[in-house]
């Protein structure tokens, strides 16, 4: 029932590259990777045996999750660590299980393999980007000096080159790159604080082992930040700017390719069960519906910053049920926008 | 990486039978059963041969979707029907399948199943509203003298027997179980207008064919309200205010809860990775968390309503991103706190 | 600042009318009104010396508020009331201002003030969905046979009478008004609850001022509601459905309206400070933009559903920042629909 | 009935300082200066008369607006400024009027005003975030030792040094800090695009006029956004990042506040009308509430990003309808926040 992985909803509306990214057991992999990476990093520290780690690591390193008995500990929990904490320390078994975790907290795996996840997200997007101001610019080299009929508040204005209707598209999705950019820089710190954020339990060696696994996973040592979620809120906004400027591009391109314009014609376009003759600006529409989508669903990330005390199980389980569909959104429009703009040609004004 | 039919977070998140309703196959399975009762009404109607509608029937009671044209399909027209159509049509065979979807659209199909869809969730919602209304009634049995405090702005108040406390989460589940059937009543309409809303294809029989339909289906025949999607957007509130009204519940026991609060006991409580002792509220915070989820989807369900022209690619689209998921998280609001009811204790003041 | 009563945008986004129900001045009289019927009611029932009660009726009949007071109460005390209720004792004077307000709280006179103000703003509403329906079918009337072209995902598909669009514009609204009758009485219950909502202080006599005092101020004695916020919920979603149905119908017209199109003439438009040739069709972009601000709005109103406890401070307060405002937007929208559409001709196709 | 500027819950819920910055007054004083301005650069390029700027520059220093005209204005051509720009011209007399407002829309001077307003509002909550930072290090030094309960998921946790919460509220402010300046500097561009964004007017003097006119105003000289909104929208998703992380302070405040926690004491609380032993955290509710409200309305911010063609009357309006609100509840929120940092007392662990 979910838009992007839905049987056939998905053909249009889903991304599997993005998809991918978020998936469950690829999810579950990030959490195991944490977990190996903390051993090592405690061991090194003399936080637990090395013969710990070592079993540890190369336990996890071929660790295959029990889904089922995950989704059942979740439903208690209202988390999947502290079972899939029991399937690893089952698996390297004793007395090497114990160490596993060793003064960690569900949190510390959850927020850092999402960082993992957004990051990989971030810098597939950014790829596109880069690939869609190129398709602008190509857009722009074919028809950028025929004249089209600028539009302000539903009226013809004046007319204007192509180009200048194509940079208004472009120039946005630039910004983006870089605010994308430092963004991925900002958010890539690594969540390891314990049951409270203080690193309790590795004395102090606390920041010892943030700097070592940190530089393990690629991500900044920082105290942790389980309650501080400007990251995430201000990456979820990325993702809506994004996509709004997408939407901008699609409701102009549905706009010009309207029957009475005619401004625009599209290589492509749906057809209709009703009448064989149409030909539907289905992706333009596409990305309005991704941009509204977006828009509509942050306002959940941004009401998800009221997390209260030192963890809030409900404004972050809130997080968990928009932002990875905020991000496959954008991937989907991402695509969708890198198969139309190609299919776009001005064709001037009638 | 959607939340409800998530392999791990699903436990927590979904409702198994909610989505059930929403599943694809089921969803396609609602619009075979509209085309069949079409031809039937249309083959009675003198519209097309009743040859070709008893082979209609008959086909389509035995008709398996091919998934993956249906995605294809879906991704270029912007909309399922058009590849079911032609999935069909083949199925009958000629000379019989031309006769299939006449004088339909795709809107049609797809409104009138949505409508179906919802429903039947309706049907479900109603029956759990009642049983957490009898939980709730149970509850106020059990602890319904016991005193225990009021609190007002964060602060306590005075002391209030527990039933006041059970009753501010009861009343509103019986207004809800009102409105319910109100709109219930009212969104059971068929969506019957053809290519723009007049059933232009179908003459003067046009009014009849709808009122078979429709009482072939169980839905009022009115004039098609292809554009006019406050009917989807109302039903969406309820959704809204049933999980709002939950997630007050929830919050609430979240806070009689606390530790040293302690007026509220629960018999199961989420673990904690790190700290062995917790007992956490998971499902009280879930009630939140829905809330807030539904609270946020349904503003696009009301951007939606600026549905343009006789039909809106983008606004449509929206509805089915978001109309679904809402849904579910209704059923599994109800789920949860069909189960957290039972588990409260009321502990009295400490 | 505010969009309503700015002095230069609300000429445009404003609604004086409606923003007169909502205004400082009427809030405070509806409270004292209150504060009166309360005195009166609890006379009757023995709670306070009929002397005080006469008192206090005649004294506040004439009751000038100093409204810079009760800002400073309102920022100290969060709520209006105990600064209110302080000017109101010392207006009365000793023995008997100590009987005022007797067993009542704060939230018992601005919910019931707010409940009033609602109803008056949902009669004015209803009075003009009348009128914009006449006008929609004088609308019809004139133009009802002229032929129009449906347009599905932005293109043209086929003629229909642009009677069919008058109608779609127009049946949306009938279904508000019944909605808006049942939403007026559902919410016309008196909030008489006392600290906690057990009216505490009234001893048995609770419920017998309780139906006194709602048939003084026309409104149903029930259980108080302080924390049952689904009855405003509910009236902000049917406030968004009309200004979504009214935005449909200007996007509606402003599409109709292009250049290019020119099915649809404004008899009178917005100029251009560059371009003297145009004219916009501001009115109808209105519709959209409040339709856009109310479905923004909404959420809000939503997330203030998870109203912790007896009282919630935080989530009361959200809804006095957004219900009036989403009033004063319908009340707009709505003057603005009925000026535009006697404005709108049909030019039939180009 | 606007919250902000309310009389009485202005007191609570304004903010002087930041709402002067939005002052219809304040807000066409920049409009003028912009025309006065342009009239200079575009004297010095030899567009228009030296004498016509001349006479421009010095009339539009005494201009007085008429404020009820421009309100009858804005209602017709739906923005203020065809109205603005003949009293201006009025106000400069024959024959230099007809210079003021060369080449220049309407948008040229909103959006550039409103640049500025929103970049006089970032200074000041610069100045604000900057003063917090510091009240809360105060904070950490009276009782950053002092030992408090941890509490994740609603249930105490371990003890912590008061220290590392009062860094979770802080943190999240530099980080704040430090958007706000980089934003600052992005949004800091003129809008100056003539009627379709291409300075068509001006000829080849475009780019010349728009380097001195930047240069006057202190903005930078880029090619017109009229249709490319993400500046104003990132700058939306800023102010909601900052009351988002006050209002994660005020719900830990009020948490720690209540009565059975009471780790926290405040020097000053609200008082009840009904309870008068209550002492309400009413400056934390009141961050919460702002909070919601900015995360409510950023959502329409986003929506206004599908801003359609080259001006869009209702993407357009709907900004203005919330941004300066969302600016003046950051005001409103940090103010809050600093009278309520001081009055802060961590009496650790009962």
């Amino acid at each position: 029932m979910a838009p992007f992985d839905h049987p056939f909803l998905g053909g249009l509306l889903g991304d599997a590259e993005t998809a991918a990214l978020f998936a469950a057991e690829v999810e579950i992999a990030r959490m195991v990777r944490f977990e190996a990476a903390l051993a090592e990093a405690e061991a090194a520290e003399g936080l637990i045996p090395a013969d710990a780690a070592g079993v540890i690591v190369a336990t996890l390193r071929d660790f295959v999750p029990e889904m089922a008995a995950l989704a059942a500990g979740t439903a208690r929990d209202g988390v999947v660590v502290p079972e899939l904490v029991r399937q690893l320390r089952r698996a390297v078994g004793e007395p090497h299980g114990a160490h596993l975790h060793h003064g960690a907290t569900s949190q510390d795996a959850i927020d850092t393999a999402a960082t993992l996840a957004l990051l990989d997200a971030l810098g597939l997007f950014s790829t596109r980007l880069d690939a869609l101001e190129q398709a602008l610019q190509q857009l722009a080299g074919r028809f950028g000096t025929t004249r089209v009929m600028a539009h302000t508040r539903m009226q013809a204005a004046i007319e204007v080159p192509a180009a200048r209707k194509i940079d208004s598209w472009s120039e946005p999705l630039a910004r983006h790159r870089q605010r994308l950019a430092r963004i991925a820089e900002e958010i890539a710190v690594l969540h390891l604080g314990g049951a409270a954020g203080t690193l309790d339990r590795l004395g102090d060696r606390g920041p010892a082992v943030a700097e070592r696994l940190g530089a393990a996973l690629g991500l900044r040592p920082v105290v942790a930040r389980h309650s501080e979620r400007d990251g995430f809120a201000d990456a979820a906004g990325l993702l809506s700017l994004i996509t709004g400027s997408l939407g901008k591009l699609g409701q102009d391109v549905a706009l010009a390719a309207q029957s009475e314009t005619g401004e625009i014609r599209l290589a492509s376009g749906g057809g209709s069960s009703a009448m064989p003759h149409k030909s539907n600006p289905v992706k333009a529409e596409m990305l309005v519906a991704m941009a509204r989508f977006n828009a509509t669903l942050l306002s959940g990330m941004h009401q998800a910053l009221v997390h209260e005390n030192e963890r809030s199980g409900a404004a972050w389980t809130l997080e968990w049920m928009l932002l990875p569909q905020m991000a496959v959104a954008t991937g989907a429009a991402l695509r969708t926008a890198l198969e139309l703009v190609p299919e776009i040609a001005f064709a001037g004004r009638k």
